[in-house]
């Protein structure tokens, strides 16, 4: 029997698609991957990259270093500009590649709620160029601010807005309040450092919503020693270059808005004919099939599994990385003929760092926090990141921050 | 006696500049240093960059990193447009710095002489961004060859040409070669490897002229072994976007050129009505004192000691970190009332790495090759580079490097 090898498309090689690509290693079938960067990006690790104690490459790994090994894996870089899912073909800014079996898999951006003031001006924190230019604008403001002689404007210069409270606003807010405490006044002997001041917003009652109520308390707790100003129920009507307007009417000015409130699905996603439900993202089977093309999958930040009145799962990496790896086996399935199998989430927790010493950890049904919950952290984010190299270079960087106060990488690049 | 403490200024935060702010540390005098980035450069470890070997954060430091501790050197971040030398003013982008004496160190850019095609089309490598976009330039020409079916467009696409034979050139083009060799063979399973090509164009008879000839020849020898294509006195009269054309007629056919064949003052250095000589450097007196401005001093790449009639000295980190100091001592001795020294330039020699346990060294008079000159060059630019994590991850990197033959940082990021 002379069986024609089906050929797999993967669009997107963040967490789901790879953990997707993985499972074709070695399996009788030609998968190209395409994505528009010749790598894939430790998203957890981004916060750190804009506050200058990782360097950006370290969070990054090339998809072909990752990807050898799996000969009949290949790669191409380019922009998918739209999907035809009769035609069983993905265009892209590199040429049309045909597909038998669809893994879309082409992530988030962040959601504005249809605050397009805010959008125009806030900075973002989704992938490394967002990354970087949010340290670079953190730095050229407080180097603004040294040659600025009106008070006032300093303060405006030197203080920084994050909205939204989940995992990484409080990463960002706790990893900001340690640079303005123990770099910038090294830095920056020429200024107040003390009126320099780091905002959190969030629109609910809670930091952390998906956290229990303890941990919810003692991150707020914590982020407020380290001088973080924590504002919950406040909701952002609006920015521009100079600060927020809050629906209370409330202002805070501010040349640095950093908006981290929430992901919905690419717009390329909305241009599928299939049902979206909340924040844009493709309703698929439990199967993880596309409703009408059995022979499509949507996996991670793009995909609302069940109908619009199931709650969708959260955007985080490991929903992506066990849905990515159920599309793909159960397209094997599909070849092989055997029966499909739901996509259930094994849900293992959340946590979040705060600072030095300090993280909140929900997982394996244990609460911590402190120390060990830091530690924790520390340790699943050196295994989870991509790469060995990574891993050394980043360990040499925690070492040598936690024992110097020092965040290194100070450079405005843009 | 009161005595009003002298403002000076340094123009510049390369090897020259932040070489004559150390001297300036406890002296009873105030300084600023005027940069238009807020980070020093190690230009000597560039083509490492460029060859996906470092993260370009490794070779950088934030200035202000560097004055620490010296409290009365301030740091401004700033674009100087032009020096008032009459009216003893800098103006920048970021406003006027009145001085009492000056250290104008702000350097050289590429020397295209007077080949417009080339500078419009060529890379260049003297800064990060240089780097930076010129390892992007290449990974994206494997990649556009990747996606092409064409077997000459993939030869001109898989083809490198550098125009330089110094050892910039020499390093780049070793560099280029392992990557070919080592990397891109695995990253590419689908791709004929041994049609891509290094190719070294030198307008001379010699790589290396500085060097004796001994070393010349082994260089040569060893960049040859490495399979590249070293074309001395071939000289280049002009580029486009698919190659270079030279002054014999022939044509390299190739998406990447890059120009390392020479360098000249900045454009600033030639709006200063002083009279300059080759490569548009300042000529200054045998105390660096720009003639007719004693209070005023020129040093680095923009400084030409002497009249036209002397050879001017070699745009090397080691001539502009000797003058640097002199200026600033000189300074220093005319607030005393003291006589000045004129510069005198220690010449220790050169070296330039190969590849993997080559280099070849000319230096404390002594000429070495092979693994020993290897070491030293390891060694000495480990102790040069600025700050000890940067010596750190850059140690991990050139271990990485050398025991896996891995360029891990193969990121096209722009």
């Amino acid at each position: 029997m002379n069986v024609q090898r089906k050929r797999i498309v993967i669009v997107g090689a963040g967490f789901a698609g790879l953990q997707a690509a993985r499972q074709f290693r070695s399996a009788p079938v030609d998968v190209t991957v395409i994505d528009k960067h010749n790598y894939h990006t430790f998203v957890p690790l981004l916060y750190q990259v804009a506050t200058a104690g990782l360097e950006p490459e370290e969070v990054a790994q090339p998809i072909r270093r990752i990807l050898r090994g799996a000969r009949n894996v290949q790669f191409l870089l380019a922009t998918v500009t739209a999907v035809d899912l009769d035609g069983r073909v993905v265009i892209t800014s590199n040429g049309r590649v045909a597909y038998d079996h669809l893994i879309f898999a082409a992530g988030s951006t962040p959601n504005f709620f249809g605050l397009e003031s805010v959008a125009k001006t806030a900075a973002t924190l989704r992938d490394l160029d967002d990354a970087e230019a949010l340290r670079d604008r953190v730095l050229l403001a407080f180097e603004r601010a040294a040659a600025e002689p009106d008070l006032e404007r300093q303060r405006e210069l030197m203080t920084i807005v994050i909205v939204g409270g989940g995992p990484t606003g409080v990463e960002l807010a706790g990893a900001l309040a340690e640079l303005k405490r123990h770099v910038l006044p090294h830095d920056y002997p020429e200024l107040d450092l003390s009126i320099a001041k780091v905002v959190l917003l969030e629109a609910t009652d809670h930091l952390l919503p998906e956290m229990p109520p303890k941990l919810r308390a003692k991150a707020k707790e914590k982020l407020e020693a380290l001088g973080v100003d924590v504002r919950t129920g406040s909701i952002v009507a609006g920015a521009d270059g100079n600060g927020v307007a809050l629906r209370n009417g409330e202002r805070v000015a501010a040349d640095t808005v950093v908006w981290v409130a929430g992901l919905r699905a690419v717009p390329l996603a909305e241009s599928l004919p299939i049902p979206t439900g909340a924040a844009g993202r493709l309703i698929v089977r439990e199967t993880l099939q596309l409703p009408g093309h059995p022979e499509s999958y949507a996996v991670g930040d793009v995909a609302h599994v069940g109908g619009p009145d199931t709650p969708p799962h959260p955007m985080l990496a490991p929903v992506a990385i066990q849905q990515g790896a159920v599309a793909a086996k159960n397209i094997l399935r599909q070849i092989a003929g055997e029966e499909l199998q739901p996509f259930v989430y094994k849900d293992r927790g959340t946590m979040a760092t705060i600072g030095r010493q300090a993280a909140v950890a929900h997982i394996f049904g244990l609460q911590l926090n402190g120390f060990l919950a830091w530690l924790l952290w520390l340790g699943l984010h050196l295994v989870w990141l991509i790469g060995f190299r990574n891993r050394l270079l980043v360990l040499v960087n925690w070492g040598w921050n936690y024992l110097t106060y020092e965040r290194a990488v100070r450079l405005i690049r843009h």
